[in-house]
């Protein structure tokens, strides 16, 4: 195995520290990073990624969904990337440290000339954040063999749809179903990203492995009561809609709490009373939860734990609810070889590998229904991201792209 | 004392019905019942009343505001009022059942031949919703000798400031400043107004005497915590501001709760959070608090006793608070010998008077800064108003002029 000294270790971390400054430039937007998928910034982006690949001594192409690929040996593959769209007001780390990473662990092996026993595919996806289209994934679910053709029809803000955003981008949508990954020429898919929260931080580690992808349920929640005139009618006669949602806001962090032993987590984002005046009993409270947690029995349970004590809240205040899903997807578990094979590398270079659910939905998540996958996750400054105060340091980055080059030099197909 | 019979008591009721069916006629919208201050249908509903006060014998006259007077005998004088105007998509009773009922009870005199020792104004006002302009009150201020000259540079939705509708309406600004009564001129104001409260109906007696017309506290409160990923910070390590916020809404109705003697309110009508997105913890919560109660020093110890609890929450929590007052009017008291003889007229009709404080504002408010004033509250259906449904029955409307006429008689200025 290769002994990456201190000096080589802090060398990686500038360079993709660099790389990803560079990436960072490329923005729809001055003063705030905006790079949406199939736009004129994502063809900036990806042209920049194939270049850097080829420099690093891949062979570049492109797939029909404008996934940049930098190739290097033969089938079975082990697949390493990430994304390079981004939401809107970015930070820089998330997506481009998964695709920098990988096209650095990948010229590692190329410059030592330590071809091993697989081929590499270094893949720069380009929809991973859903920020332009109503759709998300669609690119590595495509790859994985799993393409929605309904997605061609999907419209962004301005009203083009994806298939003209496609075409737009010298892509033919014919093709789209043809890009996927014959079956057994994936041996496995690793990504690596930024954590986007604060456990690692707090552990006082720089490196995580991700046990899995939560399942998440997300629903509206609607209260109905009685309006009425905020000065005139007293409070034992009210029947107000927004106190009956606070209880229910103050129920979803409790019963999300009670299960932290499953890494559930539970958020109202957003709420509204109406009609919305100042000086009227609102009668109709309409809120949001997005709930997640690693077991999807245990999300589903507390789901019903939710309702029942919103219909106890209902019923001692003479209000109704009414639930209305829009989201329901099952976790996603991580292959457990490669988790262990991931936290082989991190302890070879002498650092503490922390178990880490992630709790956001990666492009590992679809990867997963192809191949073997895992996540290599990274310490970020306050668990901040989808924000321009992201940060991640080249130090945490260099020993990131080590435990990769570790675990490639540990990974038999 | 004249002795008004089952029968004449009900023909008041149906004789008021039908007039306020004619005024609920008069809306700027077909389907909804919409009648603002300065509006042609004001102007409408302002010449049918004067007919009506014409017809009852009374001498008609408009001040500069655009304020209906009927007036019988001489100084010094009783004053009998209310409003003309209408919140949008209003009910018909708010307001008219005042004026319609001053109308028929000093006709009542009128046709009688008992002309009291006092003279007798019957006054219709135009701006007691506040639904146009940013104003409230100005007509029973302005009579009061409280023209605030700044309101005539108000705007209205559209945009025409309330000198420019005043022209419009063949008002001169100019004369406003003359309209107030004189010193000793009024003797007394009284107004008779549909509850827009359960309590009477809960009580099972139409008609309530006024105690006082409650004082208010209104703020906006923002509460500041930190955004984050709803899937990846776990709960332990979150400063969600929303749920701090609905900590708070409770706190607000425990405590307006906890001061039910003092007749206390406490509404909270608008919540938002921000950014507002399903998966990000709110960084921000901004609501408004409605505070009122028939004691000021009661009120203004709750306001602090919420901000207590409010600064008490974030503390816990790590979030910060902000409180943004921007209304706080004192309570006014109605004058005692008016209430007991509004009492005495009430009981001599064979009911049981019940004290009610306004929790709403109303033009008694300005008139108790000229004269002794007082109010006579009566029963409506579901304590609803401020909306369509609004209903005062015609037997409730009949025995409350009734005793109106019932407090004439009893009157010595």
């Amino acid at each position: 195995m290769s002994t990456l000294t201190k000096a080589d270790i802090e060398a990686l971390g500038k360079r993709a520290e660099r790389m990803i400054g560079e990436l960072a430039l490329i923005s729809a937007e001055r003063g705030r990073l905006v790079r949406l998928f199939l736009s004129p910034e994502h063809r900036m982006a990806a042209d920049l990624t194939g270049r850097w690949m080829k420099e690093a001594g891949l062979h570049v192409s492109e797939d029909a969904l404008g996934t940049v690929r930098g190739r290097w040996g033969e089938a079975p593959r082990l697949l390493i990337g990430s994304h390079l769209d981004s939401v809107i007001d970015a930070g820089k780390y998330d997506g481009p440290l998964g695709v920098v990473g990988g096209i650095l662990a990948a010229e590692h092996f190329i410059r030592r000339g330590q071809k091993p026993s697989f081929g590499i595919d270094v893949l720069a996806f380009g929809d991973e954040e859903g920020s332009r289209f109503p759709s998300v994934l669609s690119t590595s679910a495509t790859m994985a063999g799993h393409f929605d053709p309904a997605t061609l029809d999907l419209a962004d803000a301005k009203g083009v749809t994806y298939r003209r955003a496609l075409e737009a981008y010298g892509k033919n949508p014919a093709e789209v179903s043809r890009t996927a990954y014959a079956p057994g020429e994936a041996a496995a898919y690793v990504e690596m990203h930024i954590e986007q929260g604060p456990v690692l931080e707090k552990e006082g580690e720089p490196l995580g492995v991700v046990t899995g992808i939560v399942g998440q349920s997300r629903l509206r929640v609607s209260v109905e009561g009685v309006a009425g005139h905020a000065g005139t009618v007293p409070m034992n006669l009210r029947k107000d809609a927004l106190v009956g949602a606070a209880e229910m806001v103050l129920a979803v962090e409790r019963i999300a709490r009670a299960h932290a032993g499953d890494r559930m987590v539970g958020t109202v984002g957003r709420i509204e009373a109406l009609p919305g005046a100042v000086n009227i009993i609102p009668a109709r409270a309409t809120f949001t939860i997005d709930l997640r947690a690693m077991t999807d029995r245990v999300r589903r349970d507390a789901l019903m734990e939710i309702k029942a004590e919103a219909w106890r809240i209902v019923e001692a205040r003479g209000l109704q609810v009414t639930f209305e899903p829009f989201l329901d997807t099952q976790t996603t578990p991580m292959d457990s070889k490669l988790q262990a094979a991931l936290a082989e590398a991190i302890k070879g270079l002498g650092h503490r590998p922390i178990a880490i659910p992630s709790g956001a939905g990666h492009d590992a998540q679809m990867m997963a229904r192809l191949c073997p996958s895992a996540m290599l996750f990274v310490r970020c400054r306050g668990g901040v991201s989808h924000n321009p105060a992201e940060y991640a340091s080249p130090h945490d980055m260099g020993t990131a792209i080590a435990a990769l080059i570790g675990f490639i030099e540990r990974f038999a197909p």
